[in-house]
C-alpha cells in the first residue's frame, strides 16, 4: 500500500469526513487510502465536467439561467451538482462552478463568450494590476459553501462530494493572457522576464486558494481536486522552479484531506508532480497508466484516463478502450476518470455504458 | 555509439551526399552518424522555421511576393532558405516550402488566412472524399527539386542541407480538421469511427510522402526531416495501431538517408517514435534532454529543445536556458535546435547570441 503523506496519516481519516451524512468508506476514499480493487471489485469511477452541457437536463436549467447564476445560487449549482449523480450512478459528485470563480471577488471580472471560452477584457499587464488583486476569504464564496451543504444532504453514503479549485499556474495564465491561449507565450514572458512580479501573483493566487478550499473542506467536500490544466505547456525546469513550490503550499495546507492532482500534458511533469503533496495525480490520455505508475512513487493512487473524445465514438470502440484503461489501471490504486473534461457533444448513453461497464466488470 | 539502424549502414554514408559539393563531415551529419562533441567542441545547431517572418530580409521579399509564390519559385525560396545561414551561421539549411504544399497536387487546395494559418475550405468528410485525393508523383513538386539545387551549390561544405515533409498523421489531420485545430476531434473520430478510410487516407499520403522525400533527395537534401507535429495528441495506444506503422514505412524506403523525427508533446509517445525507425528525434521543450536520452536506445541522436518562446525572453534568460539545454544533450549525440518552430515576433539578435554561444561554448 502507499506509503505518502496522506496514508500515514490516515488515523484522522474519521476526520476527513465533514458531513456524518457522508461516509469515509465510499469507493473513491477507499482508493484514495491506497486500496487496490480486488478481482472482480469495481474501482471508483466520476468524470471531469459530469455536469453540463452534454447532459438534457442540465440544458434545460441553462435555458433558464446563465452559467453564473446556476454556479452562484446554491439551489441551482446543487441540483446541476446531483444530476449527473442521479443518471449515471457515478461514485462522487463533484461541484458545479468554475474555477475562475474565486478571480471575480478577486478583482479580475471574465465574461464567458460564445465559442470563445472566457475572456478577461483587462488581462493583467503590469505590477500594479497585480498589486491591485485582492486576496479574497470565505465570506466572497461562501454561496460555494451553501451548495456543498445541499449537495451534502441529498448524497447516498456510497457517494463521496469532491470539491475543486484551479491551480495557480493556470489562474494565472487565465488572468495573464485573458482567455485561452495557444502558445501562453504572455504568462510565459512575465514568468521569465518579471520573475518577482509573477511569483506575487503566484503567491496571491496560492493564498487564495487555500483560503477557498478550507471554506470548501469545511461546508461537506471530502476531498479535493485540484486543476493545475495548462501546465503541462511549461518545461520541467520552469515548472519545478516558478509552478510547483506554489502548488506544493495548497497541499501542506490541507493535511487531513485526501486530494487529487491533475494537468493535462504531464507525461514530463509526473514525477515533479508527485512530490507536491497530492494524495493521487490524475494523468491525461497520452500516457497509459501503465506508464504513469513508473513515473509515481509505488501504489500512489491514479486517476484517469480515457480520451474524452472516445466517448463521441461509436459506443463499442470508447467501451472497448475502457476495458483497457481498466486493465491499465488495475496494478494499484485507480480511479477511473475520463483524461480531460467532458465535452458538450458527449452522448449520455455513451457515458452511462461506461460507468456500467466499470461497476459491471 | 548508437547502434541502430542508420550507424549499421554507415559504410554507406558517402552514398548520403547526393551533391559532391557538400560534404559528408559536416558537424549535423557526424552527429547523425552518432559522434558526441568531444568537450569543447560544439554540437550543430539550427532552428526549426529558421527562414521566415521574423526575418527583416524575409519580411522585404514577403512584401513584394505572397507565401506560395515565395515557396514555389526556386530562386526566391533559395534565397529565403539561404537567409539565415548567411545571418546566423547555422550549420544547416533547412528547404524553404510548407508541410502543406503536396497537399496542393493531391486536389486539397488550401490558402492561409491573417492570424488563423492554413484553412481547407473543403475538408475531408467522406469516403469518397478520400478516394478522390491523388497520389503524386514527383513531377508536381519539380520546383522543390530545383529549390535544393539551387541551395546545395551555395552552400559552403560545413553547412549541411535539410529537406522535410509533413507526416501522414499530421498531414491527415490538416485535411480533416480543416486547419489549426483545438482538440482535433474530427481527424480522432474518423480514425475510431471509420478506421479503413482512415487508413485508406494514410496510405496515400505515406505513397505520396515518400515519392516527395525520394525528390528531395535526388535533389541534394542530405538530411530528411520527418514533421509529425501534432501526433503527440494520440494515446500511446492509437498511435501505435493506426500511425506508427505508416511513419515507418516512410523511414524504411530511405534506408540511405540520415533522417529526424520531430513531433511536440511527444513525452509519452518516444519510446514508440524510436522503433519507427529514423536516425535521430527530435522533442520539444517539455521533456529534458536526460529523461529524453533514457526513454529511446543508447546513443540514438536527439535533436532540441529550448523553448522557441524563450528568444523572446530578455535575452540572459534566453542563453542560461540555451545553456542548460547544452549541458542536458552533452551526454549523447545532440543537434542543439528549438523544440518548435520559431515564432514572428522573435528578435534575431537573440537568436545569434545563442548560435554564438552553441559554437564558442
Amino acid at each position: 500500500m502507499y506509503q505518502g503523506r496522506k496514508a500515514v496519516e490516515s488515523d484522522d481519516s474519521k476526520a476527513e469526513c465533514c458531513n456524518p451524512v457522508l461516509s469515509p468508506d465510499n469507493r473513491l476514499l477507499r482508493t484514495l487510502r491506497g486500496e487496490v480493487a480486488k478481482p472482480g471489485e469495481p474501482p471508483p469511477i466520476w468524470f471531469m465536467r459530469q455536469a453540463g452541457r452534454y447532459l438534457p437536463e442540465y440544458r434545460a436549467l441553462r435555458e433558464k439561467h446563465d452559467f453564473l447564476t446556476l454556479a452562484r445560487t446554491p439551489e441551482l449549482a446543487c441540483e446541476v451538482t446531483l444530476q449527473p449523480v442521479r443518471r449515471l450512478g457515478v461514485d462522487a459528485a463533484i461541484l458545479f462552478a468554475d474555477i475562475l470563480l474565486p478571480l471575480l471577488p478577486m478583482g479580475a471580472p471574465f465574461r464567458f463568450a460564445a465559442g470563445e471560452g472566457p475572456v478577461f477584457d483587462a488581462p493583467l499587464a503590469s505590477r500594479a494590476d497585480v498589486e491591485r488583486l485582492r486576496i479574497i476569504d470565505g465570506p466572497e464564496m461562501s454561496y460555494v459553501g451553501e451548495t456543498l451543504r445541499l449537495v451534502a444532504r441529498e448524497l447516498s453514503s456510497v457517494t463521496a462530494l469532491i470539491g475543486f479549485a484551479g491551480a495557480p499556474f493556470t489562474l494565472a495564465s487565465y488572468l495573464v493572457e485573458g482567455g485561452h491561449s495557444r502558445d501562453f507565450r504572455k504568462v510565459k514572458q512575465l514568468m521569465w522576464s518579471e520573475p518577482d512580479t509573477f511569483r506575487l501573483l503566484m503567491e496571491k493566487l496560492t493564498e487564495t486558494t487555500i483560503r477557498y478550499l478550507a471554506l470548501q473542506i469545511s461546508s461537506g467536500a471530502q476531498v479535493i481536486q485540484l486543476f493545475d490544466s495548462w501546465a503541462g505547456i511549461l518545461s520541467a525546469e520552469d515548472y519545478a522552479r516558478h509552478v510547483l513550490p506554489h502548488s506544493r503550499r495548497i497541499f501542506e495546507a490541507l493535511p487531513q484531506t485526501p486530494t487529487l492532482h491533475f494537468g493535462v500534458d504531464t507525461a514530463s511533469l509526473l514525477p515533479l508532480m508527485a512530490t507536491a503533496g497530492a494524495t493521487a495525480l490524475g494523468v491525461d490520455w497520452r500516457l497509459s497508466l501503465i506508464t504513469a505508475r513508473e513515473l509515481v512513487p509505488k501504489g500512489m493512487p491514479l486517476q484517469g484516463n480515457l480520451d474524452p473524445l472516445l466517448l463521441l465514438a461509436p459506443a463499442e470502440v470508447a467501451l472497448s478502450e475502457a476495458r483497457r484503461v481498466l486493465a491499465e489501471g488495475s496494478s494499484g490504486p485507480h480511479i477511473f476518470n475520463t483524461g480531460h473534461g467532458l465535452v458538450p457533444e458527449t452522448p449520455p448513453d455513451t457515458v452511462k455504458r461506461v460507468v456500467d461497464l466499470v461497476h459491471e466488470g
